[in-house]
């Protein structure tokens, strides 16, 4: 199998293979972007031997996107055979993700969830690599809505990672019309929220601080809290508060942060140059596991 | 094929059985909810000849659509030829609905884009039928975003009929909970928007209005065009225009319209009555061919 760059596993059928259909055309997940799903990274030796950074904390995520979304999560024990069973059939050495889908299922049928999941290979692991921190360029698009839209309108499923994402790509698309690479989303009333598939960090006066969830909509982000974690057991503060724009040019770093790429350093933000700090970003690399 | 209640149609296969998966575990309209989709109704007599109401229009909004996401729409001609390929396998007396879905395609393999159809049988038909007016009750939930969020900001896809639809199906589930059956939308600045699968219209003094399309991000509705074309033809003034909320209770009448409804009258929102006039009524659903 050591030639194959993805691994599908499907709920109630184990291992499949990638190119085979697993969904009907009834699937609410797929007609109606009704499910949610969650990301993680997955590190593969030399001998081929897979692990999952974070699996559990990644499950607790997706059980509560499932909750919101009221649709029965299979379980953290029938998850965990899937993913054994997709391990099993990987071996690809390097960086790869994990993604783990959830949908309601099929609409014309009481077939119940639809849950399957992917590995798909992302880069080779360079062990010991010391170079650059990881970099990129962002534009700031706002989300059209004031910091506080998700008070009180459970509907609009704040923090709940559904697949229906079509605004997360249409962002990117935009991205790079403007020749960047990533966004960094606004509310109306001039805040930073949080990129298309990514958390926000921003390190400031000696702190680290990310946007709260809750009203703002956005996502948790596993890796970010991680990140901040790890930055207060090295004795730095860490701060859930909304960071107005117009501060992240004067921070002393700005990074968009993910299960799959880690930490990465935005130097660039509306073509406007942002602070780059190379030992601070391999701290923050460092505590991100990167 | 008369027993069959559900017909699909994959493009570059022809009618399939319902029960086979049609798609992929990477197709980006599953994992991202990255595509778009149109639905229209079907009249079947009861020789089983079928036929679709409006079918060009909703092929051109489903090419708009497409356009907005930049995926590449296989064309008026092979959606005609893949739903006459479902008409054909389709004899149901009745009414149903045609729902056309188009996604990016995969996403580890150059496929190009997914497009497939459905038929659904939603009712017998019931010919000459002069009974009491669809109603329903309904709730007003807010979309958390001001009547001018979509302006200048072409990545929120305001009007685009894309497969992300979750928080139309969240809020569906919220009406229920609060004892209703279906939701009018409202903005942060306190206007009517539109309903999570239906478009708004609302008599008052003579007149018919319709929420208009582009900063407020609501989808066309064609159901609601031809209504008010056809009003139009009778003599009544129509007119695009935002709402007040407060004023739907001194309407004369409202309705959330749809291709696979019609028009049905509003009876109760956030369970205050609203004004129901049978003779309007029957006038705006033979409007609509209902």
């Amino acid at each position: 199998m050591t030639e194959v760059p993805h691994v599908v596993a499907v709920l109630g059928q184990g291992v499949v293979d990638p190119d085979q259909p697993v969904v009907t055309a009834d699937d609410l997940g797929l007609t109606r972007g009704d499910g949610c799903f969650d990301s993680a990274r997955v590190l593969t030796d030399e001998a081929g031997t897979a692990s999952v950074v974070d699996l559990d904390d990644h499950l607790g995520r997706l059980a509560r996107s499932a909750r919101a979304l009221e649709i029965d999560d299979p379980g953290v024990e029938a998850w965990h055979d899937l993913v054994a069973a997709a391990l099993a059939a990987w071996s690809t050495p390097g960086e790869a993700i994990l993604k783990l889908v959830l949908t309601r299922g099929r609409e014309w049928r009481s077939s119940g969830p639809t849950a399957f999941l992917s590995i798909e290979h992302l880069r080779d692991l360079c062990v010991g690599e010391v170079g650059p921190p990881r970099t990129i360029t962002a534009v700031t698009l706002t989300r059209g809505h004031p910091s506080d839209a998700f008070r009180d309108a459970p509907w609009l499923l704040g923090g709940v990672k559904t697949v229906s994402y079509v605004v997360n790509v249409a962002a990117r698309r935009e991205a790079a019309r403007r020749g960047a690479d990533d966004v960094i989303f606004t509310t109306t009333d001039g805040f930073a929220l949080d990129g298309p598939t990514s958390g926000l960090l921003v390190a400031r006066d000696g702190a680290l601080l990310t946007t709260p969830t809750g009203d703002t909509g956005i996502l948790e982000s596993v890796t970010v809290e991680a990140v901040l974690a790890a930055a207060r057991a090295d004795g730095w503060p860490t701060r859930h508060e909304l960071v107005p724009v117009e501060d992240l040019y004067t921070a002393d770093g700005v990074w968009l942060v993910s299960a799959g790429r880690g930490p990465v350093l935005i130097t660039k933000l509306d073509a406007r140059p942002l602070a780059v700090d190379d030992a601070l970003a391999k701290q923050v690399a460092g505590w991100a596991g990167f």
